[in-house]
């Protein structure tokens, strides 16, 4: 019972990464979450992605995490994809087949740490892509500076021509500009299937990786409408615009995409915004100190005298 | 609803670690697992650990783990720990209470990789002992080999300081004699608490181990009865006598510790010995070919000079 | 025969981390080195680190590693710090007794990635500093991105404590802010001896590290004189306009981290100033494209509008 | 001016790894050296490996690196390999050179531990093989469990097809009895050059290693006698007593394999046979401790029942 208006290999835009809202006591958030989901309603985003790293995934229960997958598919009208990833293919493919019965669009999977070799990864999305099943969609997920696990351009179009259903790349390699020319590349030659190429990594290269020839983003920035409008801009071919509107954001997303403490700063906008009750997260996690809170609030004023969305409308 | 004869500080012995069995498609063979507990009731171990990394357990989904531990603890009369180490705390606590409501003897807790420094190993274990609860006995696994992370005689000292229900460790650091040399030090002048230290890593060490201080085994070699033997030799100082029954299986003890398919043999002997119906793991797993299996077979004919307990009955 | 205006534990400012210049073929190009080092001496920094990771050390021989840093040492009046990181002791001590003999200001020492606890570190930094000798002054070079290695600030204090020789760290942690914060706090407390804090990872945060304590930068970014003014406009309490500089250049800042293809980039803007006569790094190196080359040469061009020194005044 | 009778991709037989001799102050013990020299002319040994990990290089400076070696090629007749691996290729250009003019047969290679994708590692050993030139034979070492490098037999067959001065593999993954029966697969089906395969990893899988392929050993076990035995005994057919003479060593090997530890307890038999006037490593080092040597002196005990050649002669 899939959605209509799954995801494809030609997809552009941008899928935000969704946060999962925890209050103070480590519960999950149900009305913040509800909140949020109708903030990307009106966001413009063109789908959203789940339970990633960044959604807190690892920290919840197996039931927590259908429950909130099936809340962000019920309450939207746009495709969800659902972090999948797992320590092994069981639990993978529990997770899987109950959130595509909720209506999800499809998955994502990173890579376990332990990988090494250009046949072991290969190998492993083989294996990931019977377990879910080739009927459902897939994005490979390609972050070495978390997972250390360095996938070639060559790798990926191994895992492309290998697995139908492996539609999406969200790209975040760093660096990364030549690995999407190479990919596109590929395509162009005929020797790979079309991904559809959503860059993460904070959105820190967002301003060339469209150029590149990337079809958007797939990330959590706290300003998911700079993101829509960038890509936009670009997508028109307002090069000057984009990158203006980008270099405005720039400082900010610089200093949300700190490992460790970047969730922190992003759950503090989304609070300060009026989105989430708190920017609490569940433990373990990292700390926000007084003096980072006032750093971000120095930098979202800075940033509302480029663009008025940062001006924050209420005292917290 | 604990069991009577739950683990200590004090426990000496043998605690086997348990394989989980599978049929050749993958699904959990329930009628190994019986005849392989009982098996175990008749070896002379004092417990048993299920649910390790060599039991297959990141492959299981939630119910089944549930299901295979609650087994062991029915139809056992030692104590039985069960490995709870996961990527978040939520998931560890929920396997937790099911398995403790079921009667387990405790839980077993490795550190995530991504853990470096002494603060967030010793962080780490006072979070997973709030989730776990108070009331809960663990096991430290201490296996830098496999988990990259390396906790010092003082960090395990922390540890057992910060956490009353911190009982025992299983010790696999390699090298690691000094380690246990150095701990029993720090009880000896009262800094620490005592720890029952049971040795892991396929036992190649135990000959020493158990001379050092070790209290005993916690190992998965396919025959628990001369880690039973070998450590009730020790113990009752016939040094000589325990030293040949170890040297008699050492080829095979290191060719079983080979990391990939350490488990795929650990299996086959089983099956070879009546126990399994399979040497099937779940996937992914090591693959043995026939070669491999004719070193094993090589082997354990070598070892039947020895002992007797290596001469196979039967035809595979 | 130390030069004047040796470091200390109060040395503020900005130590530029310098390339070494190579021709097509390979061969250090010493008449860009003597133009490089001009460069710098009207730059405004206050020191320079040489043959650091970015000064492609492990590259050099031996011998050239040493006449290069002589170089610097005779053609400049302001210290020079001397990267001295090796695989084992005997070339760490080698390297220091030439550079010093020559007159360098000390050496900078990074751990090797081999080291995981907090007494490895402390102990490593203990043979470090004896083999170099007391009278060394040397620079802590904290980067885990790179390394490996964690560095906690009670580990960072316990060198400290006890390498009196250790005059200065390299910060380049990353998230870094609040641990600039907590090492400031142990001096406020007497419990740590001060140290210099200079900053690197390009520049990225160095906006905020001046406002947490840190006493300057010492990074490689291709434009030191905006390092400087930043430095200065901050020490000044000129926030607004410290910020501003920093905005502006921020974009190309982040472009230049990239790591494999950062220094190529950095050495591609000296080419365009001027101040090298190749991009040319020795083997192995970062490829830089045309589309590369035309992404830096568009973001001087946006950069331009804010700092006239990002005006290319002849062509490429 | 190389020696008569250098190595070859058919070499067989036992090349030992060699340790360094130290006095106790740290200096280069060259007494020991010449005695050690003396004693391996004597073992029986096809060639020698110096200057590799074991052989404390990256704790000498280059000038002792060099004068080691071309003592070691003096004084022998077989061929001397010597190890070159560096962190860049200036130095090892700079040292094969300097031991190829002095006699050396060939260099050993080992990748560096930032390696991760194939084509990194085929990239890497395309570069090293320019730097020391096409007529330097060089030996690949495989040893993933110490660099963190895993080699595919698929990459080490790009490597061998690649450079035709690659002749030899130093195999020591772990495990690795398949890559051994994979790459001779290869060979035999003409899809990749002939390679030397002497294996190390202390010797740990001989017994099979040869079964499978393997042309002997390159480790530095303590008594380099029972290696030339075992490979002999297996070259000659003779299965059951080559196992018998390898498992009599067996638990002395398995001891002296212990990373960070092993080399002490090789230098400690070293000199406990009269070779090495001390068991002294250059700082730093593992210590061994009065229990560690009891334990060794009560393994050789032992082991002299089975092998007189483990007889002490002397009190120590």
């Amino acid at each position: 019972m899939a959605k209509a208006g799954a995801f494809s290999r030609s997809t552009a835009g941008v899928y935000a990464i969704a946060p999962t809202p925890f209050l103070e006591d480590g519960a999950v958030d149900y009305v913040s979450l509800d909140r949020l989901i109708e903030f990307y309603n009106e966001s413009g985003v063109d789908g959203l992605t789940v339970l990633g790293q960044l959604g807190e995934a690892p920290k919840l229960s197996a039931e927590e995490a259908v429950r909130i997958a099936t809340r962000f598919v019920e309450r939207t009208t746009f495709p969800i994809i659902v972090g999948a990833s797992a320590p092994g293919f069981a639990a993978m493919q529990a997770l899987t087949a109950a959130v595509m019965d909720a209506g999800a669009a499809g998955v994502m999977i990173a890579p376990p740490v332990s990988l090494r070799t250009d046949d072991q990864i290969v190998g492993y999305y083989a294996g990931a892509s019977a377990a879910i099943g080739a009927e459902t969609p897939f994005v490979i997920q390609d972050y070495p500076l978390t997972f250390s696990v360095v996938m070639t351009p060559q790798v990926i179009r191994r895992i492309a021509l290998e697995n139908d259903n492996a539609l999406m790349l969200k790209h975040e390699d760093w660096p990364g500009l030549e690995k999407i020319t190479t990919l596109r590349g590929y395509e162009a030659d005929g020797s790979m299937p079309r991904l559809s190429i959503l860059c993460g990594n904070g959105g820190l290269f967002l301003d060339f990786e469209t150029e590149r020839g990337a079809d958007g983003a797939m990330t959590g920035y706290c300003f998911p409408e700079m993101l829509v409008d960038t890509v936009a801009l670009a997508a028109a071919g307002n090069r000057d615009a984009a990158h203006d509107l980008f270099d405005a954001h720039l400082p900010l997303i610089r200093y949300e995409q700190q490992p460790g403490i970047g969730l922190a700063v992003r759950k503090y906008v989304f609070a300060r915004r009026g989105v989430l009750a708190s920017a609490a997260q569940r433990s373990p996690s990292g700390r926000m100190t007084e003096t980072t809170k006032a750093e971000v609030d120095y930098l979202l004023e800075r940033l509302s005298h480029h663009d008025p969305r940062a001006k924050m409308s209420r005292e917290h």
